[in-house]
């Protein structure tokens, strides 16, 4: 981690795939300066959530210009719904009717619903062309605008079809975070969460004092935990691409989430790191149960995110959930299936995730059963 | 390239990629035992072209089940529409529904169509998977079950969308070309002469003399073509896989032939391999015209494709055809598109092809508008 004017730079080590996560306020306005080295020809295509174009679009076209560089826009709907077979062949018919070539550039302007589809776009292209990641939400900030997983839903469940597809560059410009709704905020500060959760007590610590100033709007606190939470990926990415290891304890939560998400039918009912927020407390409850993590430790993470104004537990959801076995059969559809077996990230302690591939089915069950009946 | 109990292995050398491609009679009643020792549980997820499922499918899964391995079978419509996303999307959820995992294996029966679609199937699957090909054309077995290039089709033209995804290992039973129509096997056909014209003369002398045979149904002439076909394909994908070099030497043709597959609609009016025949056709006449090779190479190419029952000139095709400027435009959506200007294989002599970005447009118009003319 570097620092150059005001910008800390992290770089995300993968040899010939590496690149650089910049973190810093006035990124998108200085985009063009920071993007034209990259480029073969003065011209990149840009994918934009319409949400994140109304406030960040016209910066980013006035900065490309004065760099020299022609750039053609696509505005995506918002939400999940964008991530999905017709909105895959929608960006990259468009991609080819713009004349997008296998050395040009394309740009994600937006969240992880954004990222995500413009780079699995850029990977599927004329079988793979670059792009930069220009995330506009917390949550693709620290978690999905790294680490070059990009993919879509299907009716199966999310994120089930995809690519591995590193981005050129990340321009994380953290006062696109003044713009968010204090809800969608929120849901990507779990995210942050995560991070001390799975592997850094102190970070953890560090969030217990600073989270609800951070989430307040202290511009100095959203750049540092941005920017640890970076490092920490990075670091993980690094060591284990493609998820044969280490980069599962990134899903911590994720998969009792995104059984959530599921049964939510991926509505504005529930947001992804609210999903993540109950996965997370799901988790420790489970790891508690079998013995493996304090009995405190469950409580001390749902304290710090009721104080940062999350969900913890499902009493906070509202709407109807099925029963235990119905999200079991949600969770078994996750990719982090082996032989059959559901792969799950428990903890130790907070700060100390693992994944196991070794959980008690009627523990789980269990633990879930007694989620639902507290609401 | 060796050779053990008649079935010639040909290594592919990509590192943590490398695979074989195993050549001979037999190999898919065989198939299971030769499958086995590269699965993580006894199970496998086949995709089939239901044309080559009438011929092969029962020897398959009956060599599968005497392996102990257990298999869940789709098969896929012929022909070129089934490239597409809707047949993408098929596929793909197919598979999630089978509960096909991250560490299983796709199996491709069939031609390039089910090859292509099926690899791109398993790249995104899970954000990759591993599959075998079991080609069943000669146009398969030579040119697109090696080498990883995978994808569908889209309005914009052919095999735009896709991945760079290398099988596990190829098993090319050439007892399959028995069982093909003359037509079929006379376009695949169209293939093993490219890799004579596009870097080995003496090949290309031999496929002279044996060709006529060989399309007979000669076995051993068969196995030596295919031998020799996919031993250039791996040394130039070894080399250079994603085509940043001399990998689109393979497109020798192709250019010129996508562009007449587009004009025909890609329907069975034109083979991809006739019209990499009529493209190899058009690329020698571009060749001569600029004074880059003998002016009697076309000839000499276009009197073997006769003596093979292939189309050579554009008025072996039947039906209307577009003027030059309409094909010049669907070449120039191809993928070997840079900085807006079309690169084109074009050859110094049979056996010596080299790559070009400097084509004076003039030239390439006056080649079709008299090829379009003499019809």
């Amino acid at each position: 981690m570097t620092e150059v004017n005001g910008i800390t730079r992290i770089e995300v080590g993968l040899g010939a795939r590496a690149y650089e996560v910049r973190i810093g306020p006035g990124l998108i306005p200085g985009a063009g300066a920071q993007i034209a080295p990259l480029l073969a020809r003065p011209f990149v295509a840009v994918l934009a959530d319409a949400g994140a174009a109304a406030h960040h679009l016209a910066p980013l076209c006035d900065s490309l210009a004065r760099a020299g560089i022609e750039a053609v826009v696509l505005e995506l709907p918002p939400g999940e719904a964008t991530k999905s077979w017709a909105g895959l062949a929608r960006v990259v018919e468009w991609l080819l009717e713009a004349r997008v070539e296998r050395r040009d550039m394309v740009l994600a302007l937006g969240g992880g619903v954004t990222g995500d589809l413009a780079g699995f776009a850029a990977a599927i292209l004329r079988r793979g062309v670059r792009f930069v990641q220009l995330p506009t939400t917390l949550l693709a900030q620290v978690d999905s605008s790294v680490g070059g997983k990009t993919g879509i839903n299907t009716p199966q469940g999310k994120n089930l079809v995809g690519a591995f597809h590193q981005p050129a560059l990340v321009l994380a410009d953290t006062d696109t975070l003044d713009t968010l709704p204090a809800r969608e905020l929120r849901a990507g500060y779990a995210e942050v969460v995560k991070y001390g959760a799975l592997g850094d007590a102190a970070f953890f610590a560090w969030l217990e004092e600073a989270g609800p100033r951070l989430l307040a709007g202290d511009a100095a606190l959203r750049a540092r935990a941005v920017a640890r939470s970076v490092e920490m990926k990075a670091g993980i990415v690094a060591r284990d691409e493609t998820e044969t290891g280490e980069r599962a304890l990134l899903n911590l939560g994720h998969t009792f989430g995104h059984a959530l998400e599921a049964a939510c039918g991926y509505t504005g009912r529930l947001l992804h790191g609210e999903g993540v927020a109950l996965g997370m407390g799901l988790a420790l409850d489970l790891s508690a149960r079998l013995g493996l993590c304090p009995p405190d430790a469950p409580a001390r993470l749902r304290a710090h995110l009721r104080a940062c104004g999350l969900p913890a537990t499902l009493a906070d959801l509202p709407g109807d959930l099925p029963p235990a076995e119905d999200l079991i059969a949600l969770m078994a559809q996750d990719k982090k299936v082996e032989g059959g077996r559901l792969r799950l990230v428990l903890a130790r302690d907070i700060g100390a995730a693992f994944v196991t591939g070794d959980v008690p089915p009627d523990d789980l069950r269990a633990v879930l059963a007694e989620a639902l009946a507290a609401r």
